[in-house]
């Protein structure tokens, strides 16, 4: 057992970002695990040094550039953990790789972002980068990916990628309170940031489920092409609705893998059948799904967040490079090119824009005024526009309103043909703002 | 993208036992993915050369005899299929490491009860032995305890591990048929095997656990420490009564550490809370659940069995080979030793034999005869040993019966003080036949 650690390369860091990751990952160092017998630390930075930290930096050589740091000659792994897809982050991943030092970083933004540019930079000086920690924090998802099924022909990934949206739906769902209070709550709890917008509008998600998408299906990562629809819109009678109908709401991630290895992606609110794995992950957990041939449906949850799990993420990338493992930095089972993808497996659909998409089911809300003909003129639109109702819902006005929800879900259709009716309800004077509307995952 | 597989060293296969497994891997060989671009197959052996099988084996050496296929030197990775803890896997097994091959096997009945003398065979000739298709069919859990969480230490592994006993639990609880109607639907379904045995009595599940037991915690495989406990006394009316109390019924196998790094195992059927992920992995599949420090809880679902689901497991581990990563046979995050368990973290209990064990809830059914004072004798008794009841139920007999089922739940207790309780029940001359007794698990 420990000639298994103690054959191991011993590995210099320079760790660069000490918030609550770099914390724990000294933590790691400084404990008694695996990591505190092949990993010392060189050196530090991060943006204030005085500020007061749970774990002690003191012996550690302290650089206030974390280029320099990158760069040093006793760093063996610059490890990457400020974060933003810019600056001193990117500078710092960039004068690593060119020096030919191993980079660990949990960065979503920059790999999303810069993903193609640094993959090339890392092959140029032939550099490892590994990014476990990047998404869905201590779930080992990128290893299950790239490893796990490297045998296998991806044709879908999906899942909650980030917690604080899932927990502020759930709350939402479980207090039938208004998103407003349950994220004003959240931020008070340290579960949303005071600038939640990342967050909320689908943004981080969006990050995550590029990466994923781009080790899943071999291509670099594409942030550029993912839909984003954020979860500022969902109401508590949506919630309710959606759970009466048998469903959940989730902001659910999605790559689907169409003609030619292109992935169709999207971070949108999604009603989730209460049976699918998905449903059920509630609060700050994440859950990623994947579809592949020939191993079938393979589902991972665990904590997507925090100190402990993101530390755990990023060790783990230590040790790999401890063993002398290497990997390129997105091509996954993906070694499946456009050429190979096996002519059994459902191939998926062609790409094509979000607004035309594949065939769904749709959950729609609307807003009317409480008057006689309302209904009838609504389903009529939808009649003539060849779209077929599934359910229909209209519950009582609340007192003193003069307006009611109406919920309806449609049979399979395309969103392209959704959207035209939609935006014909507009001439019907009786409803009031815009619809909502999410797609239905079975 | 095409440069990550088309550097790595071709490998030459061996492959022993051509059964859906075997067939499924020679597809994967013979298909478009990674694995046709970097492996060969040298030769084939299996039980019959003129079966007729799905997969053409016609261009593939023939040997009759495995062990010189597995010491051929055309072969760089002698892949064992054939099963059996002994005999011709076993042997071929130890020709290929003795000539330091590498093996990859899915075996789980040869590495549970001879782990500890092929991890030093492997060792003493420097060769790699992996079996990720040896547990939990396409899930990478080997891969996620061994290098997804080398950082963590592992406090409990737990899941469901045998799909042929999920299914028939399934299949009891939704159909309210009895074991033995089940299980011949089953073998005629091709779920369960002519001879049920090493399912149904817990021992495939057990071997599994021994495994996963060995790369938690870094020993060696010990099969024979493993409690075991089959699904055949499980009655619809258990099924029923644990579906009403907010439970369900599976064969839980379940390893966590104790003090010195020793793990207490058990595969028993167990009453799993309604809320645990646990719970709703039904039919056929598998699912394992992992407690950690730092990562926290992780939990991954999937097939379990099957010719996809297992050769994608075999072809991840050849692939591994291809890229040179090498890893201890068993040495997990479980570089842990007993001295290095940290001290923040819950050691769990010593070791014990399994009639002490730790706290736990209990359901216990039992039968009485149909007349006044029986419920208040054996509630009497169960109070003079120390046991509080949580819940009781007891429904109405059934027409003709003059017996009736008793479900009571207790509260923590030690199961040897249950069982000393319990045995004292052969005095009460109402209560008929034995009692059945499973652990809850919340």
């Amino acid at each position: 057992v420990e000639r298994a650690v103690s054959d191991l390369k011993p590995l210099r860091l320079g760790i660069a970002g000490l918030g609550t990751v770099g914390g724990g990952l000294i933590g790691l160092v400084a404990g008694s695990g695996p990591l505190s017998r092949i990993a010392t630390i060189s050196g530090v930075s991060a943006r204030s040094r005085g500020r007061s930290r749970e774990v002690d930096i003191s012996s550690f050589a302290w650089f206030d550039d974390p280029v320099a740091l990158a760069a040093h000659p006793d760093v063996d792994v610059f490890v990457e953990l400020m974060g933003g897809s810019d600056g001193p982050a990117r500078l710092a991943v960039e004068a690593a790789l060119r020096a030919g030092k191993s980079v660990v970083t949990a960065n979503k933004a920059l790999l999303a972002e810069h993903g193609a540019a640094l993959q090339a930079q890392a092959a140029a000086h032939g550099a490892q980068l590994r990014w476990e920690a990047a998404v869905a924090g201590g779930i080992p998802v990128v290893k299950a990916l790239r490893e796990g099924l490297s045998a296998n022909a991806i044709s879908a990934v999906c899942g909650v990628l980030n917690g604080t949206c899932n927990y502020i739906l759930t709350e939402m769902d479980r207090t039938g309170r208004a998103f407003g209070d349950v994220l004003a709550d959240a931020q008070r709890l340290g579960y949303a940031e005071a600038d939640p917008t990342l967050d909320v509008s689908g943004a981080d998600a969006g990050h995550k489920l590029a990466l994923l998408a781009a080790v899943a299906f071999s291509g670099a990562p594409d942030f550029g092409a993912v839909c984003l629809e954020g979860i500022e819109a969902i109401t508590p009678t949506d919630l309710e609705s959606a759970r009466f109908l048998g469903y959940r709401i989730k902001l659910l991630a999605k790559a689907t893998r169409g003609a030619g290895g292109i992935a169709l992606q999207s971070v949108r609110p999604t009603l989730i059948h209460q049976d699918h794995p998905i449903a059920r992950i509630d609060g700050p957990l994440n859950a990623v799904v994947i579809d592949a041939e020939p191993v079938g449906r393979l589902t991972l949850t665990g904590r997507g967040a925090g100190a402990g799990p993101t530390a755990s993420a990023v060790a783990a990338d230590i040790l790999d490079l401890a063993h002398g493992d290497t990997r390129p930095v997105f091509a996954g089972p993906g070694s499946y090119g456009p050429d190979s993808w096996p002519a059994g497996a459902d191939a998926g659909t062609q790409a094509e824009p979000h607004s035309t998409g594949p065939l769904s089911r749709f959950y729609v809300r609307l807003r009317v005024a409480d008057r006689p003909g309302v209904i009838a003129r609504i389903t009529d639109l939808l009649a003539r526009h060849q779209l077929s109702i599934e359910s229909f819902l209209q519950k009582p006005p609340e007192a003193m309103a003069d307006s009611v929800p109406i919920i309806l879900t449609t049979q399979p259709c395309h969103e392209t043909d959704l959207r035209a009716a939609i935006a014909e309800f507009a001439g019907v004077d009786a409803v009031i703002g815009t619809a909502l509307v999410m797609p239905l995952e079975l």
